[in-house]
């Protein structure tokens, strides 16, 4: 499908938007109550997951779903889940003792608005039911049946998530080479959203080689994605991001740009949203949707 | 069983020790290697788990297993994966803005050790852990297979372990009451042990009924446990508890002995006791171990 044709555009727009009101309103439901006891905590929570971010993560999930066959709701609970997993890790990066920034998606941090230890606790909270959230969806034969579980404990654990959140930090203080920023973009960006493909394969009961194969698009996507994202820190207004721009550059971060340059990069990101796209086209499924959001996510201004 | 009988105190003993053991050795096999990468996390995480706790919520999911007739290594997974969660929460306490303990079992607190953000990420690693290591054990019927894992996340979230957390930090700036510290001591403590306690249960093969009397006596047993803390905290030195002495005054926390006076306070403790005895007769198993457990607790002095 080729996403430049207004038709088309206009029937991806749409799908992605959807499927983006969809997540709201699960999370909207799922979420505890604001004056749940005790209510900081909920108000927090709610506070950093329901700021109108992409949803990239969930849509993901539900499109992976929608792929190999099955409604989309099969897998709500898990791309809910992803969303509110992704949350907590935003909340715990903006932490004084992390990366210290106090904005997110243009409004105050979570920690400026409620508190750092509120914003600690939040961040745990969510982590913890987006678990419990996932250990709560059935997941059809023959896969364990506390399968996605095991996949967003592994992708969010020591060894994904949190390894490429501890290298991050590490970049900041000592010098990083390609291979240091290839592993921080792949287990701190790339293995989330990986899970979050490889999730929604689960629900909609694909095989084991089509689930990894969701999982190989997720990798090439989150990679593209993550180069993206330093191409944008570098060239967009801190207004635009809804972030501080240039933080990479104030923190001494080395990034994709200051690896390859600003076209080198743009280079790299095609490439892996090429590799992306080979990977949908072997599933073998409708893939129109993601093939069009693949190729949106490369020419994204935020 | 009495306790003080000198024959039956060292089988008692025994039995405790090599629990303890049993639960020292699964966390040393599963923990992932120090040098794991990043080396940093996994060395914090093994830092936190590996220095010697009571060892209390294993020992008491081990003890429900055994006590409904399954073999102890039945609840082993789970058992580590109560000690980790544990772990993680004490972690995040320590940490400057939540209680900021510099010392933690006698030993520099973790992020005294490693720095806050590697502190802070180790326990996001081990709370993770906790919840991934649930879904892999099996859960016997007729119970849901994701059971353990959404004990956890109930008894560990929002409404749970972290709600008690958010209190007892509330409860150092604003004046506490009788209903607040109850609270506190609920969800901050008992609710983990109690859970410690159904997750045993369940893996022993207890129907439902049992599982909420192992539940009930969990709480009684963790009330009973929190009260000795705030009395410990008044009466013992810092050298005997391996972390500062008095920092509930010095925190100027309500805590048992601030509402009910020291003798007050012991006179609680024996009541809960008392009723988490009660509790373990209505499980009509063999029941001598945890029963021995129950009134040694009460009498512990670190």
């Amino acid at each position: 499908m080729n996403v430049n044709d207004p038709q088309n555009s206009s029937v991806f727009q749409e799908w992605m938007e959807n499927r983006k009101q969809e997540i709201e309103h699960t999370l909207e439901q799922l979420l505890p109550p604001p004056d749940t006891r005790p209510a900081v905590v909920h108000k927090a929570m709610r506070y950093a997951c329901l700021n109108g971010g992409k949803r990239l993560r969930g849509i993901l999930t539900l499109g992976f779903c929608e792929c190999l066959g099955s409604p989309a709701r099969r897998a709500m609970k898990p791309a809910a889940a992803l969303e509110i997993f992704h949350a907590s890790t935003l909340i715990h990066d903006d932490l004084p003792c992390m990366d210290d920034d106090d904005l997110r998606r243009g409004q105050p941090a979570t920690h400026i608005q409620f508190g750092e230890a509120n914003a600690l606790l939040a961040g745990n909270a969510l982590l913890t039911l987006a678990l419990g959230w996932m250990g709560e969806t059935a997941v059809p034969l023959p896969h364990p049946p506390c399968m996605l579980v095991s996949e967003l404990a592994r992708a969010g654990g020591s060894e994904g998530v949190i390894g490429g959140q501890i290298e991050d930090l590490e970049a900041e203080t000592t010098p990083a080479d390609e291979e240091k920023v290839m592993y921080i973009h792949t287990e701190k960006t790339a293995r989330l959203i990986a899970c979050a493909c490889r999730c929604g394969a689960i629900c909609g009961g694909g095989c084991a080689s089509k689930v990894e194969r969701a999982g190989s698009y997720g990798m090439n996507l989150g990679m593209a994605f993550q180069i993206l994202d330093d191409i944008l820190d570098c060239t967009q207004s801190t207004e635009k991001l809804g972030k501080p721009a240039k933080s990479d550059e104030g923190h001494g971060k080395m990034t994709s740009v200051s690896l390859w340059g600003l076209e080198g990069a743009r280079a790299k990101a095609a490439d892996y949203t090429q590799k992306a796209l080979e990977d949908l086209e072997s599933l073998e499924g409708p893939t129109d949707m993601l093939e069009a959001l693949t190729r949106w996510l490369l020419e994204r201004e935020m």
